[in-house]
C-alpha cells in the first residue's frame, strides 16, 4: 500500500494549486459580486475567458480526460486530488475546462462518439468554445428509478423523434450551451438495459424549448442554471444517436464512475474550504471573552469535521483506484458508497461552519450558504442516498446467500 | 394533569383553522407566484389587505396579546396552538396581525410604553396599519454574547443620540415599516443588565439609513426582508426611550418568553406541513413498482418525524404553561430548551420531506426549500443552540453544587 | 391544559420519594454487594422482605392497580410519576409490589380472571407472597411478529395441552415465582386475533422445565432472571385458561398500554439517575485543571440529556392521559411512540454518563453499566423499534390515503 | 497511490486466514462454553496451548514485531490487515502471540530494554511462555489527563520504590502473567515529559497485591481480566527501570502509534464479524412474511455499516502508512483520529447486529454482546474520544493561527 500521490499527480497538484492561489482566488469574489449586480446574470464575464486562456496556455486544461492526446492522460486516482482543489472555487472547474456536465459529455463523445459527432461537438467542447447539457431527469416521475423514464426517442426511418419533458438540465442556461445529450425510451420491449437511446440535440433544433430555470434552495446558479426543457416532435437524423439506438444505458454506465469521482472530490474540496473558514472564524471571533474555538463543543466539532473529510477522501481515492484497476464492474459498491458518504459529510461540515459564522454564514458574504445548497442538490442528483444504499446492501447481502 | 386545550382555545382553534382553510389556503400559492413575478417585490399585494380586513372582521386579530382589551386575553398555552396553525402558512401570521417582530414590539409597547408612545405607535400597529422592526444584532461582533453590543445610545441633555450598524433587522424592507426599536449601549459603567436602552426610531429620522437586504440561504424574503441599518448621529428626544435609559435588558427579558413560544409553535406548524407533504408524496409517487412509502427506511423516517414533532410540541406547550403559571424566572431552562429543540427538529423533518420530493423539493414548486431556510435561520436567530445549551446545563449543574 | 400533577398524585409522590430516600437508598448498595458475594444469588435477602413490610404498612403498596379496592385507584397519568421514582432504584419496584411482570399479570387476572383464578393467584400476588412470570417470546422465531408464535395450547376435552419453548421469561428464576402465564396457539384457523390462548401454569406442573437463565449483556439479573422454559405435554384443566380459549390477543392488548407506561416511566427514572450521576461527576472530577463540566462539549451533552429526558417524560405522560381519557384504541400511535423514544433516550443518557465516569462507569461501582444493559434489553423487549415505527407510520400515512 | 497490499502482506493474509478458518473457528465456540462452565475460569484451557504450538510451528508467531529477527519484519501497514483478521476471534490474538498488552510490552522491551531486561522478560514473552500487564490507569484521578497520575516511583539510592493503586490492568488475572510494567511519578519538578518512570515489576515482589477483577459491562473477561493492583513500598533495584528514571513518557509515546493501530484493526475485524452475522440473520430470519433484510430500513443500516467499516479501515491503514513513512511526529492527528473513529464505528455496527438478532443478540449465544462490551471499553481505554478530538482540533486550528 502506498498513500502517496504519483509524481505526475503531485506535480499537477502544485501547478493547479498555484494557479488557483495566484490567478483565481484574487478575482473570484469580485466576479461573484459583479455577476450578482447584473440585471441579466446569464452571461459569461470577460474574466472567465481570460482565466480560461491562461489555464490553457499553462497546460492546465482538460485534465479530467484520461486520453493522452486530448487530455492529460491522468488516471482517476491522479485526477481526483486535482478535482478536489478545483472544488474549493465556484469558477475553477470552468476555468480549467473541467466542469460538469461537459466533462461527462466529453467522455461519452470520446468513448462512444462517431468521428462526425466528435468533429462537430467534442472538438469545440475540448476547446472550451461551447458548453453542453445532459437531459435525463424528468419532473413527472421518480427518476431515481431509471425505468420510470417517460420521454421517448423513437426511430422513424432514418430519423429519430424525441418527445418529453426533462428538468434539472444543468448548464442549459449558459449562453455558450449549444448541445444537449437527451436520453429517451426507444424500444419498451427490449431487454431493460437496451431500451433507451442517447441523442445529441443541437439546442436550436425545432421543437426544443428551454423553459424556466429552476431555483435550487433559492438560487438559480446563473449563468449555468438548472433548466426545464421540453422536446416536442424533435426530429434528428439517426446519426445524432450516440453509438446507435438502444445503447443509452450502456453509455450511462460508462460515464458513471469517473463522474461520481469528480463530483465527490469537488465536494470534498468545498468541505475543506468550509472547514478552513470555520477554523478562521473560530480563532478570530470572540464571545464571552474567548475565541469561539474555546467555547463548548466547538473544538470537538472541528475535529469531527477534519476526521469526516479525511475518511471521505480516502474512500473516494480508493474507489478511484478500484475503477482504474478493476473497472466499474469491480467497483460497483464503492461507486455507490461515495455517493452516500460525500454529500452528507459535506452538508455536515458546511452546516457546522455556518453555525460558527452566525447570521453572516447564511448570507452571501461567505460562500457557505451557496455551498450548502450545492451539496444538498448533490445528495439528490444522480440518485438519492436510499438508492445507493440499496446497491451497497444488495452486494453485501449477496455474499451470504446460499 | 390535563392535556386537553381549554374550551376557549378549542373554539379559536376551530375558527382560525377554518379561516385558513377557506380564506388563505386557496389564495396563497397565487400570492407567492404573483409576488415572485414582480420586478419589485417589496410591495403588499391587495389580497393581503383584503384578508386582513376579513380576519379583523371575524375577531381573529391580535390573538397573541394577553390583554383582554386590545387582544384576545389568551394565555400563552392557549395562544400557542393558534400560532402553530398560522405557522403552516407564510402569510397567515400577517393576515391575523400576529407577525414577528410586530408581536414582540407591540408587547413591549403594551407593557413598557408611555401613553404617548402607545398612541403614536401601538395604536396603528394593533390596527395593522403600520409595521415595525427590531434592531439588535450587529455584523461586527458575535451577537450571541449580548455584552458584545457595540452600537450606542448616548443621553445628551434631553436627547438621545444613536450610532452603530445593525443587521438582520427583519421586516425593515416592508413598505409599511415605519418604526424600529433600536437597542444600544448607554452607560458602560452601569451594572451589566442596566447598561442598554431601547429607543423608538421613526425610520424617516435623519441619520437612519436602511442598507442592503440580506439574502438568507439565497432568499430575500420580500416584502419583509432582513436588512442592514446604519444609525449615524441619530438624535431623538428622550421621550423616544422606552421606559427610560438603561432598561433595555429588562425589556428584552420581558419579550423573551412569549416570543420564543410564538416562534417555536410557528415552526412546529411548518414541520407539520412538511410532514403532511412528505406523507402525500410517499403515497402518491411510485418507484421500483411501489409507492415511496414502501421503500427502504421511509416509513421509519415518517414515524420518527411524527414522534419528533409531538415531543417538540409537548415541550413548547409545557413551557408556555410554566410561563403562565411560574413566570419567566420559573421557566428559564425550558425557554432555552425549546430554542434548541424546535429548529433542529424542524430542519430534520423538512429535510426528510425534501428528500422524498427529490429535485422538486429543492425548487419553489413546494414550500419546502423556503421552509428549510426559515428554520435554519431560526437556529441562529435569538441565540444559537450552543448558547441555550449553556443555559440549560448551568441550571442543571447548579442542582448538585455544594 | 394543565401540566401540574393532581393533588393525589402529588401526595403519593412525596410519600414514595421519602420512603425511597429514607428506607431504600441507604440500604440498596449493601443489598447489591451482599447478593453479588453469594455463591447462589437466586435468593431473596431478608432486607427485601423487611422493606416490603414497611411499604405495605405505609400504604405504599400495589399503587399501580387502578382498582380502588386492591390498589390505589390511581389513573395512569397519576401512577406514571410514581413509576419514574421507583425506576431510579433496582429494588424499589419489588419493595412497593409494583414489579414487572407481576403488575401486568395482576392486571390481567384482575380484568379477565375467574373468581377461582383470582383466589388462587391474584390474592397472593397482591400480598407479595408469590411472584409470577410471563411466557411469550420464543427462541426459534422472530417474536416481533406475534403471528410467528410456534408454541401450542390445544384443547383436549376438558383439558388444555401446552407444548413449546419460551425464553426471556423474566422473573422465572425468582425463588418465589410460582406461576407463569403461557401464551400459545389454540386454533390456527380462527381469525388472526382469536387463535391464541393464555393459560395459568403452576411452575410445578409436570412437563414444565425451567432451563438456563439467559445472560443479558453479561448479566443474569439474579434473583429474577430471564429464563428459558420448555413445556412438554403440559396438561391443565380448562379452568386454567384465562377468559377462555382464543382470547389471548384480546388479553394481551389489555395489558399493553399500562405496561408500556410503567416500563417507560421506570426507564425515565433510570435516565434521571444517570444524569444526576453525570452532573455530580462533572463537577467533582478534575482533568486538565478544570472540572469535567468545563471541558469540551460536556455541558452541551448534559443539556441535551436534560432536554431529551424532559421530552420523553412529556410524551409518556400525555400518552398515559390519552389512555385514561380515550382508551387504548385512541392511543395506539402514542403507545408505540413511547416504546421507540424512551429506551433510545435512556441509552443515550446512560452512555453519556458512563463516558463521564471513564473506566469506573463500566464497572459495578456505579449502577450505570447495569442500567445500560437494562435499557438495551427494553429496546427489544415488547417489540423492537422498527415494529413500533411501523405502527406509527401506518397510522400517520392513513390520514392521507384517498 | 496504490491500495493493494504488498505481496508479503497478501501472503500472510492468506496463511493467517486459513489458520483461523481451519484451526481456530472450529474450536472457539467449545472453548468459550467450556471456560464458562468452570467454577474457576482463571485458567488456560489446553486447546489454547495446542493452537499456540501449531501457529508457532507454521511461522505465524509474533507477526506484530517489526523486527526481522524476532518478529516477521512487517511494516505497520502490512501487519494491520493481519490484526484485523485476528480481531474477528476472541482467542486468535493469543494464539498468534499478538495479544495486548503483551505486544506493547514486548515492543517497549525490544526498543528500550537493557540486555538483562530482555533476557529475563522479552525472551519468555516472545516464546509465549509468560504474559504481562501494564499498570497505568488509576481509580482516584481522571487518567485521561496523564499529569494527574498519583502513583510514585521514587529513586532511593540504587533502588526504586513504588507506591500507588492502579486499575484496569488488563491481563493481570491471567495465570501466566508474571510481570507488569508500572508507570509512576519520579520527579515532580522535572519537565512535564520527564517526570515519570516505567518499571518492570515481577508480580511476586513483596508489596504488590492484585486485588479484585473489575467487571466491564458485567464481564470479567477471564482468564485475562482487568484488575486492581496496589503497590505498597515495592522496592526494586534501579535496573528494573526501563531506560532509566524519568523516561516514562518518552517510552509511552513509542508504544502509542503501533498499539493504536493494532487495537483499531482488531476492532474493525470484530465489526466485520458483526456485519457478517447481521447479514446472515437478515437473510435467514423471517418476520411478517419476509426475510428481515426486506423489512423497513434494515438494508440501509447494512449499507451504512459496510460504508462505515470501509471508511474506518482506510483511515487506519493510511495512519499506519504515515507512521511507517513519517513517524509518530508526522501522524499525531491521525493516531488520535482513529481512536475516535473506530470504537464508535464498531459500537454502531455491533448494536445494529444485536438489534437484528433480537433477544438472542444480547445473550452469549452470539458473540455480539461481548463484542459490544469490548468496543465500549476501547472507547475509554487509552483516552476517551474527547481527549483525542482535542488533539485533532488543536492541530487543525494551528494551521490558521497568525
Amino acid at each position: 500500500m502506498d498513500f502517496a500521490h504519483s509524481a505526475r499527480a503531485t506535480e499537477y497538484l502544485d501547478r493547479v494549486g498555484e494557479f488557483i492561489a495566484t490567478e483565481i482566488d484574487p478575482v473570484e469574489p469580485d466576479h461573484h459580486r459583479e455577476l450578482a449586480a447584473l440585471d441579466d446574470p446569464w452571461v459569461v464575464l470577460p474574466v472567465i475567458e481570460e482565466l480560461k486562456a491562461k489555464a490553457k496556455a499553462k497546460g492546465l486544461w482538460n485534465l479530467f480526460l484520461p486520453d493522452t492526446e486530448h487530455g492529460a492522460g491522468l488516471k482517476n486516482v491522479e485526477y481526483a486530488p486535482l478535482a478536489e482543489l478545483m472544488g474549493r472555487s465556484a469558477i475553477a472547474p470552468e476555468v480549467f475546462n473541467c466542469n460538469a456536465p461537459d466533462t461527462g459529455n466529453m467522455e461519452v463523445l470520446h468513448m462512444f462518439g462517431s468521428q462526425e459527432q466528435k468533429d462537430r461537438w467534442l472538438t469545440p467542447l475540448l476547446a472550451g468554445e461551447i458548453r453542453s447539457a445532459f437531459c435525463m431527469t424528468e419532473p413527472d416521475v421518480a427518476s431515481s428509478d431509471a425505468t420510470n423514464m417517460a420521454a421517448t426517442a423513437v426511430v422513424d426511418g432514418d430519423e429519430i423523434v424525441l418527445n418529453g419533458t426533462k428538468w434539472f438540465s444543468t448548464g442549459i442556461g449558459h449562453p455558450n450551451c449549444k448541445v444537449a445529450i437527451f436520453m429517451g425510451l426507444t424500444d419498451p420491449d427490449a431487454h431493460k438495459y437496451a431500451r433507451h437511446s442517447m441523442v445529441l440535440v443541437p439546442l436550436d433544433t425545432p421543437g426544443v424549448t428551454v423553459g424556466r430555470m429552476l431555483p435550487v434552495f433559492g438560487r438559480l446558479d446563473a449563468p449555468s442554471g438548472h433548466g426545464e426543457v421540453t422536446f416536442t416532435d424533435v426530429r434528428l437524423p439517426l446519426e445524432a444517436v450516440i453509438a446507435g439506438p438502444g445503447r443509452g444505458f450502456e453509455i450511462a454506465q460508462g460515464r458513471l464512475g469517473p463522474g461520481r469521482i469528480h463530483h465527490c472530490m469537488r465536494l470534498i474540496g468545498l468541505a475543506e474550504k468550509a472547514l478552513e473558514l470555520a477554523c478562521r472564524r473560530a480563532t478570530d471571533r470572540v464571545a464571552f471573552g474567548k475565541p469561539l474555538a474555546n467555547l463548548g463543543g466547538n473544538r470537538e466539532r472541528i475535529a469531527n469535521a477534519r476526521i469526516a473529510i479525511d475518511q471521505a477522501r480516502l474512500l473516494v481515492l480508493s474507489t478511484a483506484w478500484k475503477l482504474d484497476t478493476h473497472g466499474l464492474r469491480g467497483a460497483l459498491s464503492e461507486v455507490s458508497q461515495i455517493k452516500v458518504v460525500v454529500p452528507n459529510m459535506a452538508l455536515g461540515v458546511i452546516d457546522m461552519a455556518i453555525q460558527l459564522h452566525g447570521g453572516a454564514g447564511m448570507t452571501d458574504d461567505f460562500p457557505l450558504a451557496a455551498a450548502y445548497a450545492g451539496a444538498r442538490a448533490l445528495r439528490l442528483a444522480d440518485g438519492p442516498d436510499e438508492v445507493h444504499q440499496g446497491v451497497v446492501s444488495r452486494i453485501e447481502l449477496k455474499k451470504y446467500l446460499p
